[in-house]
């Protein structure tokens, strides 16, 4: 494929951003093949290679968690025989087979517009702050479950916060601080500028923390992947960022005989409804307040809706538009 | 990290290509801990790091031997439970997991040397050919060992190609292509240009087939790092490759009574030693077939070395340098 050469006529448009749910990619009750995730992948890679045809910057960033789940599973169970990665390799790990799987389908969707646009994906680490009350209370459970016995040695051994996760058993809890700012967020931008699709911050990104030299290093903790897409967006620019979940849209009284899915609403009214708990928490809440964050920032517009729903919601006509 | 501007003025210079064996990251003897995968890794981020005072962009591959290995074996231990991911997939995990290994570590080197300069890496598809003699006679081991029994079930069921290796057990075996072209090279080359160190091709690169329609697709197969590199080389119109490896330097009569030392060699003495079975296969023969390649295509100068030897060799006081 053909190079796109950076204008230098005009400013760049400014670009949007898209977010796919680590569900989007595995969906529930899937076992997680390879053929499963392309199958998966296709669906939000076409409606990126029909959008890419309009002008401005693409910019995708994804989930992982049934993917990284996998390869710390893996990881654990032969911890014996192979030395395991910390979770913050894992991450990295996924960032990499999940973005070659985005980068490949997007490419090959790509052909079939006839559009020519290069695809890559960029290795991202997400600084998170040490002061970060997350730290010191660890909230998020990964990995496979132990009996108590194996939990117990495992925390005093590797000093891991562990703790009784559902009835199934045992887990080890990480903590899952804020985002602070994304390390290759200039590269990103850049990139995005001159034409070129870039797949960034996958999982959330790979944590890390400064040390007080300006040095990084990994820190196994579990970044809201809403959020760290928020804070890329406002670092690149982004006016868009187009949501994509497994839920086609956000409701008021979810799950209640009442529902009402949202259509359109105001940040004030996003804020309003999030203050009043209307959004579950680990699901719609983390995006409504990813798109409270971007759009109080200084983002235009956010749409939240599935992969299969996402061209009749950018004609308002499903999906919920939140907007500035 | 501030980003450098790219500099519109003059030409950029022709960037260097350094290239790290999968044997520098994890050495010989080690577990592979991502302690020692660091430790190793700083001894050639240091040197990258100061190389990255001159001018001229700086482009990084390396190979994954030893961690796709690992990642393998646990895919293939737990596939009973977790589906098991192709070679590729493993292979673009490898690219994440070691791209950020080796990303940060630079990033960290860099601060010491007070040099402002963003390090990516780009997730790589190396295009193989189809008709590549190599798919009908795969040839590397790949994975677990498998009892003759097991072995033969898998090539049933999956179609793979098995065999026994050496005496510890029978293994799948994979083609080794020859790497056609690299699918990102365009956008390395101009990330590059911008002042950005980028990590790219890891482990060879994921090997990917064209079909007709001009779609790319995952191949389970080992491509030559020493060789993408050079391919990449080329297309980024690098004049200098820099060879890190575990052997000191290019020997004659390596391994016996007399063996010599090559400090310095054109690409025509090269291609002779080459012919005359000098070099170790599977080893330093790649290395001097793919320094032949790059001299061949339009490169400028090879250097062939340790991580520990590197300034010296730069200075023409260790190594091998092969010019054009």
């Amino acid at each position: 494929m053909t190079a796109l050469s950076s204008s230098k006529k005009k400013p760049p448009a400014a670009p949007t951003i898209v977010s796919l749910g680590g569900n989007v990619i595995i969906r529930r009750g899937e076992a997680g093949t390879i053929e499963e995730q392309f199958e998966n992948a296709r669906m939000a890679g076409s409606f990126i290679a029909r959008m890419a045809e309009n002008n401005g910057g693409i910019i995708i960033t994804h989930g992982n968690g049934p993917i990284v789940g996998n390869i710390l599973i893996r990881n654990e169970a032969m911890k014996e025989k192979i030395p395991a990665m910390p979770l913050y390799i894992c991450d990295a790990d996924s960032e990499g087979g999940i973005g070659f799987v985005m980068q490949q389908t997007i490419y090959n969707e790509l052909l079939r517009t006839k559009k020519i646009k290069d695809v890559v994906t960029i290795v991202t680490q997400v600084v998170v702050d040490t002061k970060d009350k997350a730290f010191s209370n660890p909230s998020k459970p990964v990995g496979p479950y132990y009996t108590r016995e194996e939990a117990e040695t495992l925390s005093r051994e590797k000093g891991w916060s562990v703790a009784d996760d559902s009835s199934r058993g045992w887990r080890r809890f990480v903590p899952s601080p804020r985002p602070v700012r994304i390390v290759e967020a200039g590269v990103i931008k850049r990139i995005s500028e001159t034409g070129v699709i870039v797949i960034a911050a996958g999982g959330g990104g790979v944590p890390v923390v400064e040390r007080p030299d300006g040095t990084l290093s990994g820190v196994d903790a579990v970044i809201d992947k809403d959020l760290s897409t928020s804070v890329l967006a406002l670092e690149v620019g982004a006016e868009r960022f187009i949501n994509l979940t497994q839920i086609d849209m956000a409701y008021l009284d979810f799950g209640k005989p009442g529902q009402r899915g949202i259509r359109e609403m105001s940040v004030k009214e996003a804020k309003k409804h999030l203050g009043a708990g209307e959004f579950l928490r680990g699901s719609m809440a983390p995006k409504i307040e990813a798109a409270v964050e971007f759009l109080e920032g200084g983002g235009r517009e956010v749409v939240i809706t599935t992969p299969e729903l996402i061209e009749e919601a950018m004609e308002g006509r499903a999906g919920t538009r939140i907007y500035a």
